[in-house]
């Protein structure tokens, strides 16, 4: 059995094939450009290395919605040329395999499930913090879903005092994304912030806002563990800083498990996703 | 066929009897003492009013995992002497009946569920502002909960500038119920908040972080519908404000049902809880 898993990112897309213990077989890597060079690109990596079903996780926002007509496709992304685009679609009719279709966090979460840190019916969250925020949740056995996919990355930020950034989320004023995405903190810092010292104040201010997420993250799904993953977590320090601050600002409300076992990084790193792809395309099997 | 609720909250306890449409037959409501009285009060009632099923609705925190050695208990709750009450259990020895166990919030979220706030597969929040702030979420027809249920009273909150308040939650500088609950308005106008004039500067700080509750709920759970009901929410002024602010704050991020669809008072207005309970107890049979 192969399976295919695509991960794809409004800056660059992953194909990869995958054998049944998820191992990678095969893996590309491209830019996003126009959904007609980029998932023909997809499709092409694909007529290559023949495929048995496919996981594809992608940016968003996404249509979840079965009974929907525009079930698959990219809705109102400002991706230029992504608006209204017939992803799953594009995909079935030139690739007859099954399919599963999720969002890219959906996928990242999954993949850190099968890989343990979910057992049997817990719950656990996938944030990326990165160039977006975007967080999955998947609950007994199961991606949370509503009327759509969450948009956790525009949780309502409680602005720190003396931080006068703009945010750089074009809808919202003080959005998770907005003030503590990758963006932010080089908007913040004035420069690249892989430029900044471990020990710049930056990071504090960055730790405090990413504490928050976990804080609603907490009351809002109750789940048993959050994965902390994508480019900003590079910074080794924050993890600690962001622990710290998460248990000052939640003050014991709840019994929760160790701090350690709670708020970790990804067991996969930059692989959560591809693995959760394979994951999604077994299950489609 | 003879229905049972019980709406438990941590300032007064109703019990009701109702028939299959769930019309009430009889109701009482006491207030809520020590767990040794306030249940066999309960109880009374049930033995003077036999019933086929019970709906209870609990304040909380609740145990809800039907696997824990603490299934049915009431937690860590500051409220004297229910720590750790065996609430549900009493139940069971006491009326030989089949109970059906939740928040105060799920089982008034059912009630509005039930009368036609969702259909089918949607998504309605039930968020109560009053003595304290809490949500119930119902979900493709079941109740959210990780590993245990929501908290949705201490989100993070965007502290107004110039809104100096001591938080009135004992936890949380900046939280939801701590900033606006009941208390919270009553203490940041220093006199009962009815007294104060619908047009009081203090009602436009109010509904900002109410708007700010519905957006991370928007954000989190993606609803078809959030209800607005408690003390709180008494005043009508509050419920165009809190759509506005919501709508400037959301900025028009996703496509969202109209307004009065969207953000809704609660149909069965006091009752929800009591409804919710005996479309509990009727699905526990």
């Amino acid at each position: 059995m192969k399976l295919g898993a695509i991960e794809a990112g409004g800056t660059k897309f992953v194909c990869a094939v995958g054998d049944e213990q998820f191992n990678v077989i095969e893996r590309t890597a491209f830019p996003t450009k126009t959904p007609a060079e980029t998932l023909a690109e997809t499709v092409a990596f694909f007529k290559e290395h023949p495929v048995d079903a496919i996981g594809i996780g992608s940016f968003g926002p996404i249509d979840i919605n079965p009974d929907s007509a525009t079930y698959g496709y990219v809705t109102k992304t400002p991706k230029p040329g992504w608006q209204n685009a017939d992803f799953l679609g594009y995909i079935q009719r030139e690739l007859d395999v099954p399919t599963a279709w999720t969002t890219d966090v959906n996928e990242a979460a999954y993949g850190e499930a099968v890989a343990g840190a979910t057992q049997g019916d817990d719950t656990s969250i996938y944030v990326t913090i990165g160039t977006g925020i975007g967080a999955g949740v998947v609950s007994h056995g199961g991606f949370y879903a509503g009327r759509t996919h969450t948009e956790l990355g525009h949780l309502v930020m409680n602005r720190l005092p003396g931080d006068d950034l703009v945010s750089v989320c074009p809808f919202h004023d003080n959005c998770a994304e907005g003030l503590a995405s990758g963006p932010a903190v080089n908007k913040r810092a004035g420069k690249p912030a892989v430029e900044l010292a471990e020990d710049d104040p930056i990071w504090q201010t960055e730790a405090n806002y990413i504490a928050q997420i976990c804080v609603d993250l907490t009351v809002a799904f109750a789940p048993d563990k959050i994965i902390l993953n994508g480019g900003v977590m590079h910074q080794q320090q924050l993890m600690p800083m962001v622990r710290d601050d998460f248990q000052t600002m939640f003050n014991n409300y709840q019994d929760l498990p160790a701090m350690t076992d709670y708020i970790v990084p990804a067991q996969l790193k930059d692989n959560s996703g591809i693995v959760g792809g394979f994951a999604l395309a077994k299950d489609a099997l």
